[in-house]
């Protein structure tokens, strides 16, 4: 990892960028492992960044996807920065439970309707 | 499948019902499907039923959360069905055009995480 | 893929193996499609034909194992050929039925284990 | 986590209904989990109990395919309270190698027959 | 998908640098349909070319990386295109036999170091 | 797991030669591990002995494919084990930063093309 006081250049720079845009005061694991390689720093926080600013969507909807998304993928980093994202804007306990029984039923949908080989009703 | 024409007692209340609820005029090949074991059927929609009803979430939040999990997974009827039923709720191909880089860029960032092996920053 | 009547030296030999040893009077695409690699071909049937031979398990077990996995990765071929082969074992719909239940309810845990972060209860 | 000595009503009820069916005198982190959305926590535990009650399949067929499904899926938790099942229920070192064995190949194969884009032999 | 006499403006661009780029002569699928959204479309291509461009790997083996990423997660669409990709930069069938032998093991392991919950020999 | 001090027979033989094989001075955790169950150490040992061998791709080649698919399945044990291994054979930071941004790249344009029920632009 490329810790913040040995950042400098295009690195610091996204470094500061991360903290001013997330308004934390500490560089978190995963963008100091990125800056290992500079390009894929720069290209998945650009991404980021252009992804997850209020659009159609707001913010809170694309962190409780982010949340969906990586509990079915089992990334373990990743649950628990973006749990940590959708507490910090304000998701109860109540509506984050929700959140995980949708997960959760549409785990097992998806696994009856493959084992199922069920096929679409409708072609897209 | 069990077709409609065929369906009876329990199997024939609960078809009603998806229609009903619904409000469509078909019965899901999922549900034909699953009607051939009618405990998973009945398990499965009352389920479904319970958890998709509006509550601390709405229920097309839900439905672009079943589209997250399903595009993961890679599930084609799934995908499908739920890209129908988030269209039918009014999300515009551009919103949906979010929704998918929401999706596209955490499946990315979960396999950097796991990928370089991050450890989280903050216990839970 | 390699079609029957092109196969010849460890290729055929194999080809008459897995027709006399699964009692079928084709050789699957799975094979036919393997064999473009002999040793591919060679590997895989080696091992299959190890792995599902009686053991400790019988082999109707091992089969509904084949379907559950199969079924949580999403593989439509193999869903196919493993579901077809646990009905030729004689595994009614019902207990089919509970198979698929049983694959559903733990794709539905496993998200909720890992979308809650949960810790062992004990160390292996 | 919702410890035993907080829990009250539906939740205490639910804890007492698992110490009693799984025979152990300590709710499993899983369960005073899901009790921070007592909803989640009814509804899962209904489920499993009726799911992995004894009926078509005995349930120590059911607990190895839930070994199965876990490892499929890399879900910690879950292969390690499921492995602690199995091995309650009696499985062998040996069998629960050949468990593994099944597991290990069918990854496999679901690969191949992806990576290969292999038709179905027969339609479902 | 938007087909490519509709396009304009800043799809058209794209259309015609995805042709030029990898010399062929008409735009896939995949980038049809992004052109829905044309954020999605511009972001991802942009993401593509730079990756995939000639680096420390040469174009060979990132188009055989994307072949074994799209096997593991059984993404048919994309198992289509890469390997007609790699057939294309000049990957003989034997080639691709050991390409898929890789990932076939892996898969495998990968299961098997996860079932067994098998802690890592050193940390990172 | 069966430590080094008590292995004998065919499982002193093959921890020998994985020892021998990958010029270690010690059994890793995966390999004591199988070893609970013999014929699951020898299939899987001889297997892997095979198809990581040199032939049509070279070991480099082979362990970034065994990284690619390690990540995208989360195998924490695999990942680690398997960073390991490219890197003794000397793959540099940024080259290793380019394996991963291509994994990244595909685990998202995998979810898209899912996602949006894109059809293969040329039949296999």
């Amino acid at each position: 990892m490329v810790e913040e006081s040995r950042a400098k250049d295009r690195v610091k720079e996204i470094f500061d960028d991360i903290k001013a845009t997330k308004e934390i005061d500490f560089v978190p694991n995963f963008w100091k492992t990125l800056a290992t390689h500079p390009p894929l720093l720069d290209e998945t926080w650009s991404r980021l960044k252009a992804v997850m600013a209020p659009g159609q969507l707001d913010p809170l909807t694309k962190e409780m996807i982010a949340v969906a998304v990586s509990a079915t993928n089992g990334c373990r980093y990743c649950i628990n920065s973006h749990t940590a994202a959708v507490k910090k804007l304000g998701l109860s306990d109540a509506a984050l439970g929700e959140l995980m029984a949708v997960v959760s039923l549409f785990n097992s949908t998806n696994a009856l309707a493959d084992g199922y080989q069920i096929e679409p009703d409708v072609l897209p």
